[in-house]
């Protein structure tokens, strides 16, 4: 089984070179791994090849590249993942372990491993760093600093290609990396990320004012910074996470609406509860 | 009419010295002017002294410190700002300016100016800055870099005395000073400042699981930040915008409601608009 040895040079493929996949290229590249890339754009390559955070880079779905490639990682909206494994996976080499970045898990992680070689794995996991920019111009593997890695392994995996995610995580920087069902990662993932989206999108959409700028607080800023957000990956991850986060939504609205009655009703008491409660609990999130 | 002149040493007298009298009294104190303060606490007065915040301090309703002070303002809590009113103003000197950094208005500015004697002017002000730490040791001046200041006058207000309140705003290091009515404060401030505050509420009451904070990205931390919150004071805030609070909930709840029914039919090309009106608004408001 596939070790991570910078020292050897272990052959790392990054497919989809964006903003996460331009910055984990950086990364490992910085940490001397020898860092390939597959993508759509020329442009993206020329400019990976020039800021030396490639190696070497194709447009082309090239075998030779695939069948140098040791450890490949998807940066890949969902839908064209699960294409691309379709339509390629017959020239992978044996024996090559497969990861990914995507956001959800529930519809991604099943499908692939149902339809996958035996021969090579697919170890699921979720980077939670990310920024309001696109692509690998943008790119920066300082998003990793502090920030959270999660490996999502099925019965599928084994323990080997388990330990390898991880270690990449922590060789890409991450503060924390640990393991999660991919139900428990949906559900958690339906309340910290997409939940957070779906306010900031809707706050953005309450008020078509421009001149509210002269009188905005940090506060609001704060909340609505991800809502500039890229519509085409989002509505898909939404729609492929679609019960978890209609439950996560409910449940916001129910707290939402409680703290609401307080105000109409006058009660402070209960309002005071709810806030020294936020108090509280936002202190374990303290980084 | 007083001017702002820190050569001629124009005595300033901070009522309420917590992070943000301590803040004013920081910011004005470098500028040059005369800085006095009256607060509950002691120990407040003596961090303030020590650290070279103000020029003089003291707990007691001091007359002579009342009558030396040209411009007051208050950094309290609402209602105890116009309790003190109440009890105190017969002790003003002829000529006072008085000005506050409530954040809310309707409920205040009216009272203070029915209540207050024909000889001294109260000027309403809203700093809209912050920290979600309390107190005189935690005042930095620098929270008012970039940020915005809101002068609320009504018709009871003069000329010279709103100028002198805008000119507060610049010396105190503000980015942007604005003019707006009570009533335009108010319908503001719930959308942008208590609605934003209710919501980070809500998301830290809908789970009580400490372990989430091995998978929590940026987004959650920044919609959450202002959830470490002073239950006292900003439960006074809601109760005192009640009625303007209410209309944001409930236009918020409505989009919010839109944003959840594009789920539940899949409706991708409304969810996608509405991603789309966020990221252009939310440019208005990068800073």
């Amino acid at each position: 089984m596939l070790k991570l040895n910078k020292n050897a040079n272990t052959n790392i493929l990054i497919i989809g070179l964006g903003l996460l996949g331009g910055s984990y290229a950086k990364a490992l590249k910085k940490k001397g791994y020898h860092v390939e890339a597959i993508t759509l754009e020329q442009s993206s390559i020329d400019y990976a090849l020039e800021h030396g955070i490639i190696d070497y880079g194709t447009t082309a779905v090239d075998p030779e590249v695939l069948q140098r490639a040791e450890l490949i990682v998807f940066a890949l909206y969902p839908k064209v993942l699960l294409e691309w494994i379709q339509a390629n996976q017959h020239l992978l080499r044996p024996g090559t372990i497969l990861t990914d970045v995507t956001g959800v898990k529930g519809a991604i992680v099943g499908k692939v491993q149902e339809m996958l070689r035996e021969d090579v794995e697919f170890i699921a996991a979720h980077p939670m760093a990310g920024r309001e920019v696109y692509g690998v111009e943008n790119s920066d593997d300082r998003i990793f600093e502090g920030a959270n890695y999660i490996v999502v392994p099925t019965e599928r995996n084994t323990e080997p290609a388990i330990a390898l995610c991880e270690e990449l995580g922590r060789e890409l920087g991450f503060r924390s990396v640990s393991r999660l069902s991919p139900e428990e990662h949906d559900e958690m993932i339906a309340y910290l990320s997409q939940l957070t989206h779906c306010i900031a999108v809707t706050l953005m959409c309450c008020h078509d004012k421009k001149s509210l700028e002269a009188y905005t607080g940090d506060s609001f800023r704060d909340l609505t910074r991800i809502a500039k957000i890229n519509d085409a990956m989002w509505s898909e991850l939404f729609m492929m996470n679609k019960p978890a986060l209609l439950e996560q939504m409910d449940i916001f609205m129910d707290k939402f609406q409680q703290l609401r009655n307080c105000l109409v009703t006058e009660n402070v008491d209960e309002m005071r509860e709810m806030m020294r409660i936020s108090t509280k609990r936002r202190v374990w999130f303290d980084k």
